[in-house]
């Protein structure tokens, strides 16, 4: 039993199910498969140039007030960061290779952490090297891993799968027979469903 | 205490807080506000024609899939109607004169009932005639006010308000204080809100 975690690092409510998912997946004994992949592709052929939440100010601004809430409900650090929505490529190309490796949901929490629990700006190689020094991990191989051709063409490869999902926003949970949950709003209810299939 | 609910007819997240939100206030002993409103002047004012749910396919495919497994749930009927979005014009303006009566709680219900639960098409006059009448109500009166301009006024100068409170959506939450809450999924959370007002 899996559970397949789509996330983007840009995401505000990715962040509020990132900071949760692997506690929910320990307690109900089924695996999270962290998938980063970004958004950006899917909002600019549904016509946007930025996230709903710059493109519609009252969504945008509603969003901030309720993710803080969400915050306070679930006891999460919350920084509005600067810069939004931020550029988490590097991040999840990143992301992409630990996947195979077992460090993802580690770095994938210190990177959101950063971001909207301390306000910093993620798309500074800097404080990327810094997460994956902490991590004990070899931030300069695998930066220049993260910029190979091999490496940019499988993250992009992914696109294929998430259409044939039907993604079009995140967070979003996939389970095992292709039912599908959008939102942090439906994490709970995607476990559920992924445990009757047992 | 008390917590306003915008709805608009519709509106299928509405569909599953409209039958709930009586019983949830009911049980917390905070009085409900039912206040029907039409979204397509925002939804115009954001770019779109028509619904979100037919603007983005991907979105409105995962909706009816969304709202079907949330009725099961709750235990609500579910049958989706051909046609959709639906004209609730006449539905909202007679939910509104209903407001100072104290009938727009069973009406509405009803409407929802007929749309959402079966399948049904709640712009044709005969349906919306037949709940008024099994409420007991003069449906021939009721429609000579709904098509009067006092009532239509008094139904548009709403937009102020809604605009006053930010509203982009429904259903929406506003507590005494103006803090709001969009979807049925914050339904709890803002009567737990207006409850902390006390």
């Amino acid at each position: 039993m899996a559970l397949a975690f789509w996330y983007e690092f840009a995401s505000t409510y990715s962040y509020l199910a990132a900071m949760r998912v692997e506690e929910e997946g320990r307690s109900r004994g089924i695996e999270v498969e962290w998938r980063p992949f970004l958004l950006g592709p899917i909002f600019k052929r549904q016509g946007w140039e930025s996230s709903p939440f710059e493109v519609y100010p009252l969504k945008g601004l509603y969003m901030w007030r309720d993710v803080e809430r969400q915050c306070e409900r679930y006891g999460l650090p919350f920084m509005r960061p600067e810069d939004f929505p931020q550029n988490g490529l590097l991040a999840a190309r990143l992301a992409f290779i630990g996947c195979a490796e077992g460090w993802t949901p580690a770095f994938s929490s210190a990177v959101y952490q950063a971001e909207f629990g301390e306000g910093q700006d993620i798309s500074r190689p800097e404080l990327l090297a810094g997460i994956l020094i902490d991590l004990v991990l070899d931030a300069d191989a695998l930066f220049a891993r993260a910029g190979s051709a091999e490496v940019k063409a499988a993250f992009k490869a992914q696109g294929a799968e998430v259409e044939r999902c039907g993604l079009f926003g995140t967070p979003s949970f996939v389970a095992s027979d292709g039912e599908f949950f959008w939102g942090d709003d439906r994490m709970e209810q995607a476990f559920e469903w992924e445990a009757r299939l047992g």
